[in-house]
């Protein structure tokens, strides 16, 4: 090959990674994107926006992998966020948007390949035992499978472990119940460079530690089944990113899972590795709103929030309509998969709060008392912050529909509600070139926020997307004319 | 000299006419402003607004040498307008911008050079009778005043004249009454070309009529004084227009006045030539206020207006807050001027059709029923024309404080609910990188109308001079923002 990266000095002041191949070069498109400010995505729907579908186009978000996902937790298996606070928290949009962004991949992705290791069945593993430790196989009328159940010494070396060589899937599940100080290892191999990486899940709280090549997950201590299903490569690079590692791009074909080892005492069933568990990584997020959701139907975000000069800061506790509406996007997609009406009552319970008041503790803004918004931020006075507010409404139309076309909603009231608002109120949005973020300098008298070319295409999306479901012209003239800012289509001056 | 007009070809397109000095070649402004959509104009107010004092910049304003004034009448001496209607007609805005800016340079131009050329006392003219002409000097009780009394033959020759040379100042002034088949002439010479031009002034209706060198304005029929003041190089650059005669740029320095001339039977007196006659025009546009104004104290603008695509054509004899509002602060100084109450209640009447609703035929409109604005084009549905808002905001303001600044008046009270519209609304005007011209893109749903950058400086002009009048920060930081916004200087992005 003669393709080398090379350091390019930009304006003399930093340097960028580049590509160079004979007398090319190539400079990386992340750089390119800051620096001119351009944007390298629209995603046009194809297609009427049906709740039962794919969301948005967040087929195409990767949620774990963002550097303010500090990890996935090992005991609830929805992302923890670092956004606002270090210490990480759950974050409800965040974990919302991951479920739906796995709910819409598992649409839209091909089958994924599926490895089996142990089935208990047909398909058993070459578990190689230490001389301490013992195996035996039975049949669990919990599981209704046939399960593993082992247990080694409290020598180091005493273990039960399989060895196997899997170098292109990375997400492994089981069924697994462990008693205290047992865990789970999973030994992945760098082909090129030797290097090994020990992924350890332990019977512990706490979220992850790392130190050199080892990385822990607690994943609970109750002695009970709990089906555990890991992208091990996040993991890895999570914990990697805890190390202050320098963070290595797509390493999924420089690796390979090498074995598998148990230790201490417990049982395994349906060990399996995949391309990807999609619908597995869902349903925690829905699971987790179901258990997590309070009183008032509400996803309280567990940390202050500084939005904007001039604004108090959000109190650690304050509801987003943003997390309100994906949750029941996921709610209402989670009951329609399962027909669990948890679901579906979770998702009718989140609709309260969009009907409280910011300074109520909900999310309710008015414009000049007439218009309501559902506040992705509910600040005193407002921001009216339009994506946020559009992905309120998707939720809003998602459980009208999934309740049935038939019925005379909440939801649906609120929903037709919005869209007056967001009807009435979408030409503010327009700067005849671009579209404001937020309505921040109408309320607060400052300079405007303008939308970055990313949220913009994700206005035009949004704006797509809504298009197909009401025909007033607004929507589809001001999608048109908004993807035209994008080709450099400016509106005329007088 | 080595400078000469060149004719330079743009894009092999058309072909702009520039300067050559030695190896420098100079484009107009005036192309490149267009050309490449810059500006050329920002005049900051200095000092707090009076209503007493200048109107806005408006001393920079030359309205009679625009292209769509047809010429100053002969009878009422103000302008009449070609803009959307060829034949011409007395559009109540213009007028009273031509008295605004005449106000305004009386009080920011030097005294004026005035030559007396007869006044019946001290300065007697040396009028040359033709043997079948006569005149006589007698005291005139209406004018109380020395007048020349004149008559000539029905002969083309017999006239009674004035040898003058005056080639500095071009505004000529005269108390003149003439019979029927009467006139005044004035001849004017090009002091290179050896070129004669004739203006006559005559006892007819006509507006304006222009036949090789010789160019007729209508005065009247009636046999009474009038006082006649007329800017000859504009009256002649008016009927050369109408000839389509190449217009010549600033020709007044190579003019002189070479004679006057009466004919047929009348009287003159007082005639005397200027600098300028600054307050003379504006009282001209203040009386043709006075004597046009309507029942509901309107001045209806009897030309039919398309205004934007989309809206329904404002039908002749419309309404125009910013006629109400400019004509509002020409009478209010007419009033401080004169003391003259026809003035002062003239302004009062022309409050009544801003508190009217534009379907009603008035210029009242509503934003979400809950802020009032002046429409300066009273559409359905309103289009919220905000530099033609502000302009009426100034007219209210003015009367206010010409009142009396202890009265309660509906002025004020006018102008407090626009002063509240302006100021919750402003923001809505707001680009992120210059402004609105109206908000259309509200009303109609259409790409919105975003201001040429002289609408954008005039914008920024209004709102620092309304800082002066109003504390709250919102008008000071917007009008700092906009004026950075000229430089170049964007809002950010999130
Ligand atoms: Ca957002
Ligand atoms: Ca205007």
């Amino acid at each position: 090959h003669n393709k080398v990266d090379i350091e390019c000095l930009i304006n003399g002041e930093y340097s960028v990674v580049c590509r160079r191949d004979h007398d090319e070069v190539y400079l990386p498109f992340s750089f390119i994107h800051k620096y001119f400010e351009v944007y390298g995505k629209i995603t046009p729907a194809d297609g009427i926006y049906d709740p039962r579908g794919t969301f948005a186009t967040f087929e195409n978000y990767n949620v774990e992998v963002r550097d303010r996902v500090k990890c996935i937790s090992g005991i609830e298996g929805v992302p923890v966020s670092t956004q606002w606070e270090p210490k990480g928290f759950f974050y409800p949009t965040q974990i919302a948007q991951y479920g739906l962004a796995h709910y819409s991949k598992n649409l839209t992705e091909p089958e994924p390949r599926v490895k089996i290791i142990d089935d208990g069945d047909k398909n058993l593993g070459n578990w190689i035992v230490s001389t301490d430790a013992t195996v035996s196989r039975e049949f669990d009328t919990e599981l209704k499978s046939n399960i593993l159940r082992f247990t080694t010494s409290d020598q180091a070396s005493s273990q039960v472990w399989c060895k196997v060589n899997i170098s292109q899937d990375f997400v492994l599940s089981l069924d697994l119940r462990l008693k205290p100080n047992s865990s789970l290892t999973v030994v992945l191999q760098n082909k090129d460079k030797k290097e090994t990486v020990y992924l350890h899940y332990v019977t512990s709280l706490q979220l992850i530690y790392a130190l050199d090549d080892h990385i822990y997950y607690g994943i609970g201590v109750e002695h009970k089944w709990r089906r555990l299903t890991r992208d091990l490569v996040t993991d890895m690079q999570k914990g990697w990113a805890l190390l202050d590692k320098a963070k290595r791009k797509s390493p999924r074909n420089k690796f390979k899972i090498s074995s598998i080892i148990l230790m201490g005492e417990g049982s395994a069933a349906n060990i399996r590795v995949s391309t990807s568990e999609h619908m597995a990584h869902f349903f925690a997020a829905a699971r987790w709103l179901v258990s997590t959701q309070r009183a008032r139907g509400g996803w309280p975000v567990r940390a202050r929030r500084r939005v904007a000069s001039r604004v108090p800061d959000l109190r650690a506790g304050w509801h987003s309509a943003m997390s309100q509406g994906h949750g029941i996007s996921v709610l209402a997609r989670a009951f329609h998969r399962s027909k669990d009406v948890s679901y579906l009552r979770a998702a009718q319970r989140a609709l309260h709060l969009l009907d409280v008041p910011s300074s109520a503790g909900g999310v309710k803004a008015m414009w000049m008392d007439k218009y309501v918004w559902y506040e992705e931020y509910p600040t005193k006075p407002p921001l009216f912050v339009l994506n946020g507010f559009i992905y309120t409404l998707l939720g809003l139309y998602d459980l009208h529909v999934i309740e049935g076309d038939n019925s005379i909603s909440l939801a649906k009231k609120m929903f037709d509600d919005g869209m007056l608002s967001l009807k009435t109120l979408l030409p503010i949005f327009d700067t005849g070139s671009g579209s404001f973020y937020d309505l921040r300098h109408f309320t607060l008298g400052v300079s405007p926020n303008i939308a970055r070319w990313d949220y913009h295409a994700t206005h035009v999306n949004q704006l797509y997307l809504l298009a197909g479901l009401d025909p007033d012209p607004i929507l589809i003239n001001t999608a048109k004319r908004w993807e035209g800012y994008m080709q450099g289509k400016r509106a005329a001056h007088n």
